[in-house]
């Protein structure tokens, strides 16, 4: 009996002991950081990148601070299709303001708008497009562009999947941005979209906080109201293209660190990802080439949003990551 | 004897819970996390401010993520005198680069700067300066740019204090910027002086990062070289000057939320103060007054380094907290 006792007691401590040394595994293992990616050289080559810069005994470790991850936006972290969210919000924002805007019923590009002949706005081309943007973007405070973003982004649907824009976000990239953050990198937004659409939701849907946020920006300037209230005037001119070689002089002006990983899924990505990877050490480059015309769209070389042709060769050639939406994606959408 | 014993356990008891129960306060008090601050309305402002925003119970309390603290740097974070530090280097750098550039011997304000005419050189005004900025900022690569900066800090010396440049920091500010982040701020520089000229020292001297960096710009541009590296090129052309009613619009641009906390010392500052000062809940507006012409220098309204007239009749007349250096700071520099 005494000789039982002791034995139990011993087979428990080891018992014990093994637990403890096994139990990290298994939360490890129970907590997947990327569940919404396939096992396949994509999310192979992503989780070792991940694990050898974090590893303090690897010839490869980057010190926490210089963690620095930037991310293009539209096509690579939220859809694209069937247009830019942005241009959706200004198409939008056109309906809104046409009542205070009589002329709008005869000047184009605005009267395609209201007519709803999407083929003359598209005909309207890079001008028109400009158009759209300066009447819808600028000719207020930054306080008041900001409340109807918030509005909009807070009502509008998305066309084809009826859900709000904010949800027809990749759910594998926001795992990645997940997985960075808890591996103490600083993730940034850098796109050609312009930064105070984006700003107001980032934080909410991204983790990503108002100032990791990157892009075009207009003309603003700095008033005294009648009241002594300070404020800030958007001004009907760009100030900055944040897109193709804009990006990596961008990255430089805002965050002054070149990134040791940059995701894009387009040729405008091209000069962030050149720039990435021309750094010394462990890099990673990710482009997300949209394969998948089920779930979501199929378009790369000939496509007029988001064309994806001499990056992708580039990125062929040099071993970056190219991400097979449909065959590395278990789920495109947390509402799937 | 036993009753003497027992007497003693409690009176024991007793002495350790009360050394248990005044711990934390002479912990605290022997940490004082300000200690080249004497005791005043400036420093009881900060400590006050710092506290009420901290503490979860107050009203006024700011969560984390908008704990954002702007602080310009030449005259603020430190000194300005006899010359901008930066116009120190720009000089410096016209000298050791005149081998290449024989024109200069005769070509103002190069000339100038070489026959050591500082009269001279102040006479050439702002064109002048611009020529000189120009000729020693831009023309180059980043990297280049950034390693003419880390040489010169490491090797030049304040003609009167005869120490590195990075010593001629005002150790309480220094003190305050560590308590911010001690509170969970995050502190910006948003200065006058040009971003890459600060980076390569921020964060060793002040323990801010090159991400939190906000300053004037050259234009940049992105190249591919002939071996197929990328590089990003200074261009002779100001982006951005980041002065005055640009220091509002910058902190917009770089942080997207409106700071808590604001210190400048001058005019230049003025509009960021009146950003910060319009936000709604607790703020802190601060001013640095040049005081002492002892330790340091006494200027305001007459310099033209550096003048503090409007900002210092607005400050006073709303309430900003402004630091008289002679009388509130018990040290200026660490050295001392």
């Amino acid at each position: 009996m005494f000789e039982n006792a002791r034995v139990t007691r011993r087979l428990t401590r080891t018992i014990c002991l093994l637990l403890l040394l096994i139990a990290p595994r298994i939360v490890a293992a129970q907590s997947d950081p990327l569940p919404s990616w396939n096992d396949g050289v994509a999310r192979q080559s992503i989780v070792s990148f991940i694990q050898t810069v974090t590893d303090r005994a690897s010839p490869q470790f980057v010190p926490v601070e210089q963690r620095i991850a930037t991310f293009d936006n539209d096509g690579t972290l939220w859809a694209e299709q069937p247009i830019y969210f942005q241009l959706a919000f200004a198409l939008d924002r056109v309906r809104a303001l046409a009542p205070k805007h009589p002329e709008w019923k005869t000047k184009q590009p605005f009267k395609a708008v209201l007519d709803g002949d999407m083929k003359a706005v598209a005909a309207s081309g890079p001008k028109g497009m400009m158009e759209l943007l300066l009447a819808t973007h600028t000719g207020m405070t930054t306080d008041e562009f900001t409340k109807t973003v918030v509005d909009w982004i807070g009502a509008a649907q998305h066309p084809r999947f009826k859900r709000p824009y904010t949800e027809v976000v990749y759910q594998p990239m926001v795992e990645l941005l997940a997985h960075l953050h808890a591996n103490g990198f600083k993730t940034y937004i850098v796109s050609g979209g312009t930064i105070e659409f984006m700003r107001p939701w980032t934080e909410r849907v991204y983790g990503i906080p108002p100032e990791r946020v990157v892009g075009t920006t207009f003309v603003t300037t700095y008033k005294l109201g009648t009241d002594g209230k300070p404020m800030l005037l958007r001004q009907p001119k760009i100030d900055y293209v944040d897109d193709g070689p804009g990006k990596p002089v961008s990255i430089q002006k805002f965050i002054g660190r070149r990134p040791v990983l940059a995701f894009g899924n387009s040729d405008g990505d091209q000069q962030m990802l050149q720039w990435t990877a021309a750094g010394a050490g462990a890099r990673l480059m990710g482009l997300v080439h949209h394969t998948d015309d089920v779930r979501e769209w199929a378009y790369d070389r000939q496509s007029h949003v988001g064309r994806l042709d001499k990056a992708l060769d580039e990125g062929k050639g040099r071993g970056w990551t190219i991400v097979d939406m449909k065959a590395d994606w278990k789920k495109v959408f947390a509402f799937e």
